[in-house]
C-alpha cells in the first residue's frame, strides 16, 4: 500500500507501518480525496456562519454598517443577508437569531445547488446498472435517521447517486411497512407495464436493506437512541421489520411475490460495516455476519486480488458457521456479488476515517448543523450534517421532532442560537396541482412545528425555512415564502 | 303504474293521478320497500336514544335504578349501558352526556353488524361483474362528504355493495389526486400481475366518477357548503379535478395509459341525478347533460320498454347538442350502457322520495346523527346519518373537522348534548403489524381531536369512540379502548 505524507496519531484500527499510515490495498484513494474535499467544503460553509456573524455583529454601530456587512457576507458566505434585518439594527440591536437562521437556510440551498452541479450522473442508466449487475431492479435502503448515518449511501457504502430507489430514514430504522408496500407496488407496475428498468420476465429481484448502528467506543451511550443504545435490540428490531415487510408482500400478492432483504450494521465511530449474510432461503441471523473491520485488518497485507478473494471466502465461511448462527446454505450468486461489492466499497471508507479522522471520529456524538424535515435533501448527505425527521405531519412525527429539538437544545439553544429547521418536500410536476399541494404541506407543517414549540418560536429560538423541489433528478430547489400569496 | 294505498300530499315532481300517487314504469317497488325498511330501522334506532335516556333519567333516584335502567336499555336500544355510569348516579346526577355518547357508539356498532348480516354479497363476483358488463374493471367514486349524499351508492345510484372500488368522500368532492394515482397503480398491478378482475389484454377501463350536489328548493343556502352553495362552481371544480387526475395518469405513465371520467350531480332535495355525457374523446361539458327528473316526468306514461328506449335516445340527443355544450360525438358503447343503467336505477330513487317523502325531503338541511372520522362504515350509508371527515391526521383534516363540529354545535351542543365522534379505520390483516399501527392511529387522532376542541371535551360535549376493522369484506368491527394496554 502507499504511505501518507505525514505521520498521524492513530488508533489501533489503522494500518501503521514504521509510524506512517498505510492504505488498504483495495481502497480508492482518489475517491477518498474527492469525498474529503466535498465534506470539508460543505461543513466549512456551515461552520463559517458563526465567526462571520460575530464579525458583522462587531460592526453594527458603524455608519456604513449595511454595506460592509453585505460585502463580508458575499465574500465569506456566498450570499447576501436580508437587507431589512441589517437596516433595523439601529433600533434595537441586530437580530442575530433571525440572521443566523437565514444564513443556515441560505447555506443549505447553496450547498444543494452546488452538489447538484457536481453530480450530473444521478438517475442515469449507469446508476441503475450498478445493482442490475447483481440481479436487482430496485434497491430500497432504510437507515436510522441518526445524523451520523447521513453519509451512508455516498461515503459508507460508496454507492452511486441515483442507484438507490429510496433511502428514507426512520428513527431506529423502523421503516413504515405500509408505505414500503406501496413503493413496491409502484416499482412492480413499472416493470410489468413499461418494462422499466427491465421487463418482468428478466428474473430480477427487489432488495430491501435496513441499516442499524452502534458506537464501538461508547456502546452504552452513543449507540442508537431509538433503541436505548442497545445494539442487539437495534439489530433484532431491524430483522423483525424486514421479516414483516417480506411477509406483507408474500401474503398480499400471489404468484410467488417476494423480496430479498439484507441487514447491515454501522459502527458510527469508524464507519466500518457489519453485514448479516442471508442463507439460501434469504433468512438472516444476528449471529451470522461479516465484520468488515476484521476483514480490513486481515487483508491489509495482501495484494488486491488476494484481498478480493479473501472477501468471497469470508462470505463462504460465514455461511458455513454452525451453532446459533447456522443457516441453510449460501445466498444466491447475485446477493454474494452485492455483499462483496459493499464490503470492498466500505474498505475505502474505513481508510478514509483512518486517513483523515485518526481512525475514529472526534464527534462521536451529535454535532448536526440543522434539522431536516420532510423529504430531505438528496444532494448532500454528510455525516452529522443534519438531524432528519422524515414526516408528513407533525401529528404523526411528533416523537422524531421532539428528539431533534432536544438535540438542538444542547447544540444551539443553550448558547442562545435558534434551532434551524429546513422543511423540504418534493413534488411531481407531471401531476397537476401537486406543486401547490406540496407548498401547502410546507406551510401546514411549519405552522404545526411553531405551534408545538410555541415558546421557543416566540423567543426566536426556532427558525423554519421552506423549500420544494420537483422529483425529477437535477431539479432546482425552490424557496417557499411564509405568507400565503 | 301501480297506485299507492293512500293519498299523500305531494309536490309537483311526483306522478299523481286522480289524487293518488303513481309509480314510474321502470321503478323497482320491491327494492324500494326493502330500502325503506332499512332506513327506518337504522334511523329509528338513533332517534330512539334520546327518548329512552329521558325515561331512564326519570328513574335515577329510585332504589332498583340500575336494574330497571338496564332492562329498558336492553329492550329499547338493544344493548346494556355502562354499569359504572349507572352506579355513580347516586353521587352526582346521572352523567347523561357520557351515557348519550356511549349509546350512539353502541348503536353505530350494532347497526354496522346488522347491515353486514343483511348484505352477504359484498365483494363477490356478482358485484364485480356489474361494471365489467360495461367494460370497466374498476370504478372509483368521489362524492362530496356532505351527509345528504351518504345514500349515494345504495340508494341514489342503486349500485350493488362491493361493486365500487372506492367511495371516499371529500369536502366539495375535491378528491386527492395523488392518493387516487396510488389507487390506480394498485388496481393496474393486480390486472397486469395477477389478472384480477380480468387480464390486462381484456381491453377494460378504469372509471373515475365525481359527484357534486345542489338543492333545488333552496339553491343559494342548502347547496354544497364547500362551494358556497354555488352549483356552477361545484360542477366546474369537479370537472377540473377529474381532468387533473386523467392528466396525471397520462403524464406519469406511457403506453397510452388513461382513465375514463364521469361527472354526476345530485339534487339533494329529490335525489334526482344529472349526468354529464362524455363525448367520443371522453371530454365533458357543464352544458351537455341529462336531467333525470325531466326523464322521469317525460317517460312516466310509457310502458317499460318505451321508457327504456327514451333513455338511450336522451343520451343520443344530449351528444348531438350544439352551442356551448357541443362535443365530438357519442361516448363509447360501454359508457352509454353504464349511463343508461345509472339513469334507470335513479328513477327508482326518485320514486322512493315521492312515495315516502312527498317528493322532497323534509330535512333538506343538516340532520346528521354522528361525525364519522376516518375510513367510515361501509355497512350503512344513509342520507343524513353521519357527517363524514375522511382524514388520516387532524393536522391535514382540520377544516373538515371544524365544519363537522360546527354542524353539531347547532344539532347537539346547544341543547347540551355532546357531538358524538366515531373514529373508524380499516387495516390489512395480511400486513404484519398493520392492526397495531391502525389502533395507534385511532388513539392519535382521538388525542388530536380532543386537544383541538379542548373546552368542549372538558365539558363532556365531545365524545369519541374508536373502532377498527379488517379490510376483507365481512370482517367484524372491533372496539378500541381509550387506554394503551
Ligand atoms: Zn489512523
Ligand atoms: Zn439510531
Ligand atoms: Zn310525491
Ligand atoms: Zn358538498
Amino acid at each position: 500500500g502507499s504511505a501518507a505524507q505525514t505521520a498521524i496519531e492513530c488508533n489501533t484500527n489503522c494500518l501503521v507501518e514504521n509510524g506512517r499510515l498505510r492504505h488498504h490495498p483495495l481502497s480508492n484513494q482518489e475517491e477518498n480525496q474527492r469525498l474529503l474535499a466535498h465534506e470539508l467544503s460543505v461543513k466549512g460553509r456551515f461552520d463559517n456562519i458563526v465567526p462571520v456573524l460575530k464579525r458583522i455583529a462587531g460592526l453594527q454601530h458603524e455608519v456604513d454598517f449595511s454595506d460592509r456587512a453585505q460585502q463580508i457576507a458575499r465574500e465569506q458566505l456566498g450570499f447576501e443577508l436580508p437587507a431589512q434585518i441589517l437596516a433595523d439594527a439601529w433600533i434595537a440591536d441586530l437580530d442575530m437569531r433571525a440572521l443566523y437562521g437565514e444564513c443556515v437556510m441560505q447555506t443549505v440551498s447553496l450547498m444543494a445547488a452546488q452538489a447538484e452541479l457536481n453530480n450530473p450522473h444521478r438517475g442515469t442508466d449507469e446508476a441503475v446498472a450498478f445493482f442490475l449487475d447483481s440481479g436487482y431492479h430496485a434497491v430500497d435502503i432504510s437507515p436510522c435517521s441518526d445524523g451520523r448515518l447521513k453519509g451512508l449511501v455516498r461515503y459508507i457504502l460508496r454507492l452511486p447517486d441515483g442507484a438507490v430507489r429510496s433511502r428514507k430514514a426512520y428513527a431506529g430504522a423502523m421503516f413504515d411497512v405500509d408505505a414500503n408496500v406501496k413503493r413496491w407496488i409502484e416499482t412492480e407496475l413499472m416493470r410489468f407495464r413499461e418494462g422499466r428498468p427491465v421487463t418482468a420476465d428478466a428474473g430480477t429481484r427487489y432488495l430491501k436493506v435496513v441499516v442499524y448502528h452502534w458506537s464501538s467506543s461508547d456502546p452504552t451511550h452513543e449507540g442508537c437512541a431509538a433503541h436505548c443504545s442497545n445494539v442487539t435490540k437495534a439489530a433484532e428490531a431491524g430483522l423483525k421489520r424486514l421479516g414483516e415487510f417480506r411477509q406483507a408482500i408474500e401474503n398480499s400478492f400471489c404468484c410467488g411475490a417476494s423480496v430479498d432483504t439484507l441487514l447491515i450494521g454501522v459502527d458510527t465511530d469508524t464507519d466500518a460495516i457489519k453485514v448479516h449474510i442471508p442463507d439460501a432461503k434469504g433468512e438472516m441471523s444476528l449471529h451470522r455476519f461479516i465484520d468488515n473491520m476484521e476483514l480490513y485488518q486481515s487483508s491489509a497485507n495482501d495484494d488486491p486480488s488476494a484481498a478480493r478473494l479473501k472477501i468471497y471466502r469470508a462470505i463462504q465461511a460465514a455461511s458455513a458457521v454452525g451453532g446459533w448462527g447456522s443457516g441453510e446454505g449460501e445466498p444466491h450468486e447475485g446477493m454474494r456479488r452485492l455483499i462483496a461489492t459493499l464490503l470492498i466499497n466500505n474498505l475505502s471508507q474505513i481508510d478514509y476515517v483512518c486517513s483523515y479522522r485518526g481512525g475514529r471520529y472526534a464527534d462521536i456524538g451529535h454535532a448536526e448543523r440543522f434539522i431536516s424535515v420532510g423529504d430531505g435533501f438528496e444532494e448532500f448527505q454528510l455525516r452529522n450534517l443534519a438531524y432528519f425527521a422524515h414526516l408528513y405531519t407533525v401529528e404523526e412525527g411528533a416523537t422524531d421532532m421532539d428528539v431533534g429539538i432536544s438535540i438542538f437544545g444542547k447544540l444551539n439553544i443553550k448558547h442562545g442560537l435558534p434551532a434551524p429547521v429546513a422543511i423540504h418536500y418534493r413534488y411531481d410536476s407531471r401531476v397537476p396541482g401537486c406543486r401547490e399541494r406540496t407548498v401547502e404541506r410546507c406551510r401546514r407543517v411549519k405552522m404545526a412545528i411553531e405551534s408545538r414549540y410555541t415558546s421557543l418560536s416566540q423567543k426566536g429560538l426556532l427558525v423554519c425555512g421552506m423549500t420544494v423541489q420537483d422529483k425529477r433528478p437535477g431539479s432546482p430547489i425552490e424557496r417557499v415564502d411564509a405568507e400565503t400569496p
